[in-house]
């Protein structure tokens, strides 16, 4: 089973957004050991996809405005190949409101963006679990993708 | 004040869809005159845009993945500008789960795609609320945009 993180900064202050958050990764648990993980910042990001304090280093994924967008099907294809030829877990990440320091994003293995117009990052970290939880459904042939 | 309704098709099954829904539409009444519409089906939705039954033609943009990707200026611009030329209200509406037939699509003014991935449409339909709400804080010079 594919190993994955999803991390964001800070605290969850909406009900809504986290009982959808829960929601997902229970759907998503599934497929894959799939963990969430609020940060306290982006340094504490760092330290984990860096593999610091004995933990193993991950592939580091960004939520980013000015990163790359993929359809969901590429998107589905980018985690299978992942599974297929790396054993580092994936580490998803969902910025702060101001965005992902210079830093980090030089850190990252690739900077995925959802489109054009910027979301709030509580509701962008949805949209990501979504996205996460539809390639699963592709990979497995799963109707979800068509139906919903 | 702007009118505005956001129109979706079926009932929403998520009490954390439902409660995004509403936080949303509540935080754009400050702004506009918006109200949220659960309908039956596209056939509703083609009679609430045309105006039958004693009520107003309204200017129909769906939600489409095959629409045009703008950014959140862009749509902040659309709906000023439609606010200073037409007084008909905007009619947003958000797709069944197997999208938009070919009939509805060619009664729209504009077809709006939020990006790549295909996202689920009662989280597309919370993802619109916040793009619209976004959209009256940039208009009115809030600090939402720049901070979430």
């Amino acid at each position: 089973m594919l190993k994955l993180k999803i991390a964001w900064i800070g605290k969850t202050k909406n009900p809504a957004i986290q009982s959808l958050t829960e929601e997902y990764l229970q759907r998503l648990s599934h497929y894959a050991e799939v963990e969430g993980t609020s940060l306290k910042d982006e340094a504490a990001l760092l330290a984990l996809s860096k593999g610091i304090s004995g933990r193993a280093r991950h592939v580091l994924i960004l939520l980013d405005g000015k990163g790359k967008q993929i359809s969901s099907e590429e998107f589905a294809k980018l985690l299978s190949d992942h599974q297929d030829r790396n054993p580092a877990p994936l580490l998803f990440a969902v910025g702060p409101a101001s965005g992902f320091a210079e830093k980090t994003r030089q850190a990252a293995t690739l900077r995925l963006s959802l489109g054009s117009m910027t979301i709030a990052h509580e509701l962008a970290r949805v949209v990501l679990l979504e996205q996460i939880y539809r390639a699963f459904t592709i990979l497995n042939r799963h109707p979800y993708h068509l139906a919903h």
